[in-house]
């Protein structure tokens, strides 16, 4: 996972992209994961500055750099990597699935070291002259029977794998856990509940009660809901409907 | 990380949304990571069944179940997660990172549950009805700046998770790296080149040597470029360029 200062030492190279929609989805994926160094090798002279599909990312769209070649976009960085669907074609490169080469550009980064991320053209991806440029390829685990992905969500899944980590599982918006406390009155509103609908038969307290507990714990209840369902339970307990 | 026969047991269900174009490129992403149950509840009666941007995906897009509402497209799951790009709104629900929601779900798939993922309207994201079918949500790890997703990326970056895997690192088209013998046999071509060119100064064998040495084992060549190395240098050692 790059740390925000690493972000910065990615480049985004687009080359040879036919499509401004397309590079305006590209610039928009960089944007939500952090990356704002876009370069554009501009081959078919596309107008893409003022591309709508930039929704949120219309600055860096503006600011992204625009070359005549790929010598020129590498410029500055020491690791240059291409992307690719197909490993076949490319036998002179390392081809490394999209995992084990986002952490090679992670580890490249954390070292001070700039790197290029080379996308190919919609139809053709990157070209053999492009390739020698790179010292290896990285490639989208698609399925062997649909590998070419659309230009934005290949680079947007690129970059979500460059800054994805496997840190902690909850971010926002979970209550607290209901305690042990709340849990045992939810259980005893359960039990009289169920008690006073006549579900418990004489001699099967002792099972019921078990499984009741259980139930309970596999609900995995907040605070708030215990507290709800106690509320409920409560009220049945009070007036049992009456059985035929 | 689903295995193949999971992969089925996963249902992406886009609520109402508005551009076919988006629909198309959800699909594509789908198929492209071996996703086939799409699901969309069709809010704004959107004619997406023959939106081009599904580029290798017609059939998936076609083959489609069009549901009136979440509760029937919902129907056979036993876990349902609603995807946010916000924590804040969501207060009723857990939010998990992306990360660690997908091994939930690929828990899940793997018990031989079915799993519907849902995805909200380009402008909205899900609505609370929509939420309160979930049983917790996930967020992809966007920066705060720029949280809102194009939703066909959003897609493409959720089921990519859910096949990434920490596998192998090298795929396909890496040669063999070269041989002790070989760089061996490109050291002494090197040097020789070194000496006839008059690099090496008298006193400064040794040193220059084992600079070689490190030299050549950073480059981490395959077989095929140190024989191209060890042929270029040993036609230098027979031509030596003459020193002005």
């Amino acid at each position: 996972m790059l740390t925000k200062g690493e972000l910065d030492r990615v480049t985004v190279v687009l080359v040879a992209a036919r499509n401004p929609l397309n590079i305006g989805a590209a610039a928009r994926a960089m944007s939500n994961f952090g990356f704002l160094r876009l370069c554009v090798v501009n081959r078919y002279e596309v107008a893409f500055r003022e591309a709508r599909s930039a929704v949120g990312a219309p600055e860096l769209l503006q600011n992204a750099e625009e070359c005549a070649s790929v010598a020129e976009a590498i410029g500055d960085c020491s690791l240059v990597v291409g992307t690719t669907a197909v490993g076949s074609r490319q036998v002179e490169h390392p081809v490394h699935r999209l995992e084990a080469g986002a952490q090679l550009i992670s580890e490249h980064a954390a070292g001070g070291g700039r790197t290029a991320l080379l996308f190919g053209s919609e139809k053709r991806g990157l070209s053999n002259d492009d390739l020698s440029y790179c010292q290896w390829l990285m490639r989208i685990p698609t399925r062997a029977e649909h590998i070419s992905m659309n230009l934005g969500q290949a680079v947007a899944v690129c970059l979500y794998e460059l800054i994805r980590s496997e840190g902690s599982s909850v971010v926002a918006g979970a209550l607290a856990q209901a305690t042990t406390v709340e849990l045992e009155r939810l259980e005893g509103a359960l039990l009289g509940a169920l008690h006073a609908s006549g579900y418990i038969k004489p001699g099967t307290e002792a099972a019921t009660e078990e499984k009741a507990r259980r139930l309970i714990r596999r609900m995995q209840l907040d605070s708030a809901d215990a507290e709800i369902w106690t509320g409920m339970l409560a009220k049945m307990q009070l007036k049992p409907r009456r059985k035929s």
